[in-house]
């Protein structure tokens, strides 16, 4: 029985470890760095930048009115999703409306309603390693089984379809992938995701899309072409996440976009955990999308930049620290210290070098040798300093 | 299969029927309504007044602080969660701080992680009728059995004692209380939540007591004392929320109250389903409870005279329809019209007499003598005209 409680916790719940983020930051409490070795910290994807007054003004302006204090429809407001569906038209193609669009309070949510949705206790969704964490999180308090699959380096981190179709069971229901992934900010091809896509398709499962990091695509071309796919929606569960591109992380904004019928579906699981997402935030998301695009675009061609000077910073190999993908928003680094714990290495790195990143280890199974870089948060011109740093930890 | 997918959906989740709230919307979709018999709308707990400027105007002052856009700590911010501690030692006694408090996005939130937290798939929970159906919704697609306890109209709602006793088996993993109630609007005494309390000490399991409309008691008393007692914490989970009072319905703030290492474990779920509560809403909450207490108390005072007009509308005789309970903020109605389903009075109520209020029957099993009418939606001058509609369709 837990410390204090003369009741019982789910143990389900009892055994997910705490938070990651929460305990990274843990680390740094009542730290003080010094001022010409400051904390790096690329732990969490926080936008680095804040929201222009474009955005807040706006918000300003609206935030008297009496209907922003109100409930909007459990399915998000009508000019959201329309909103949403048409930008999804704009980058993807194919044909979308707002029946096929949900807002969630933030992607995570939309996550665990999506999941919630297709599996019970007991059933299998797929999660390739290394996983986001919150979803494996998710599915353990859950009772859902996560079934793995194994994560390949030599392959910029993208898994194995064959080992994927194998994984496949009859209790199985979804598929989860991410791309561009957290946490290897590696971004898959519309050919890979179109095997996977049918793969999920010719065993009667789901395929989770998770594209929270679409807004930092490397370059212009589109993510995939899915979406032209008119029957789509029997497959294809795609989520977004307003937070990051447009810097809404705290006002809690995402969506999920498939069947008119799974929106209904997920409609009750979401009256039951939030009733609606906050009509603040959708009223910052539909300003984000309909007026301020050029901003939107900037941020992508900052994050564009960021990327490249992370990856011409001094050579992995002068580093001993390996750059094994580097995509939207994140780097996974192998560092060089065998047989050293990936805690281990991230603690000495933030105690030593003042360098926050999290360990592999905290994104699932086997791997101890990898580190996440959520170079995003960092200025472009930081980029050779995270580079030495790493370096330094090598040498040391 | 569900229409359109190749993929199946959850059962637990395919079985639960649609929001009410949603589907009593449904009912006056595109009807235009006479100005000389106007809708009156008491089928949603929704805030009759807006925030004050007070409110609206400190918001539209701090939006701009990037701070405001970020995620705040997952158990929400400190100052809010002191407040809330404090807010509650004035009002209940006892001591409390931060540590027992953590903020969601709203009290349905509150209440899911809490369950989740306690049972999984396969346990139970107690769940006195009639119940909130978002409870019963979440427990449904959980795979959590809900153990209903007997409707006690002639002891104005209270369950009895020894039902709850009875039905206490060795999967019970907590007795779910929501006082003032939620439909029947009946207000617990003291007493009655002491013997709810000592039952639920003495068997082990939690006591998940609903505060959500605690600041529309109809006298000044405390709702109860089991905050003096120092060992609250093993049993008692309080939950509150900042919606109603506070006019915050759309920015969704709500919050738990128990013990540290019961927010741990919560901790987990809400970093996973949320991230965090949104911060606008955490800042209108802190605002509310530390700079708005006079608006506050003005709102209590409302909902005392509507409750009172109410009460001195037209006896019930006259009218057919029979006052079973009114306290903060809902009735709980019974219709003369025996052999007819609640559904089909409300149906007939909203109909002809322009009056839309729920169906007993969307309260659970047995209920089909009921409606629950939120009139503290409305303002005190329309509830004789309410009590006039009501006799009209006695009438007819």
């Amino acid at each position: 029985m837990t410390k204090g409680l003369h009741y019982t916790v789910n143990p389900l719940l009892g055994r997910v470890a705490a938070p990651p983020i929460a305990e990274a930051h843990g680390w740094i409490k009542g730290r003080d760095f010094p001022a010409d070795k400051p904390l790096i910290d690329v732990c969490q994807a926080v936008p680095g930048y804040s929201p222009p007054p474009a955005m807040t003004d706006h918000l300003a302006g609206i935030i008297g009115d009496p209907a922003t204090s109100r409930y909007t429809d459990i399915e998000g407001m009508p000019l959201l999703r329309e909103a949403l569906a048409a930008d999804i038209t704009r980058v993807y193609g194919g044909k979308l409306s707002a029946g096929n669009v949900l807002i969630t309070a933030g992607c995570n949510q939309a996550y665990c309603l999506t999941t919630l949705s297709l599996a019970k206790a007991g059933e299998e969704i797929i999660l390739p390693l290394p996983y986001y964490f919150n979803y494996q999180m998710w599915l353990d308090m859950q009772g859902i089984r996560a079934k793995h699959v194994a994560f390949r380096p030599d392959n910029g981190g993208v898994p194995d379809l064959d080992e994927i179709t194998a994984a496949i069971g009859p209790a199985t229901r979804a598929l989860l992938i991410i791309s561009p992934n957290n946490p290897t900010g590696s971004v898959y091809s519309p050919d890979v995701l179109r095997r996977f896509y049918q793969l999920a398709k010719s065993r009667g499962i789901a395929l989770i899309l998770d594209e929270t990091y679409r807004d930092f695509m490397p370059h212009d071309d589109a993510p995939h072409d899915l979406f032209q796919d008119p029957d789509w929606p029997g497959t294809l569960i795609h989520l977004y996440s307003f937070s990051k591109v447009f810097c809404l992380t705290g006002y809690r904004v995402g969506a999920l976009v498939g069947a008119p019928a799974l929106v209904e579906e997920v409609g009750k699981a979401m009256d039951t955990v939030a009733i609606c997402a906050p009509r603040i935030g959708q009223l910052a998301a539909i300003r984000g999308l309909n007026a301020l695009s050029d901003w939107r675009r900037s941020n992508t061609l900052l994050m564009r930049d960021r990327l490249k000077a992370l990856q011409s910073a001094p050579s992995r190999n002068d580093l001993g620290y390996e750059l094994i993908s580097a995509g939207a928003y994140f780097a996974y680094v192998r560092h060089p210290h065998r047989g050293q714990s990936a805690a281990e290495v991230a603690r000495r790195l933030v105690e030593q070098q003042n360098l926050l990143a999290l360990p592999g280890a905290m994104f699932g199974p086997d791997q101890e040798d990898y580190l996440r870089v959520a170079f995003a948060n960092v200025e472009k011109d930081w980029m050779p300093e995270i580079a030495a740093r790493l370096a330094a930890d090598a040498a040391s």
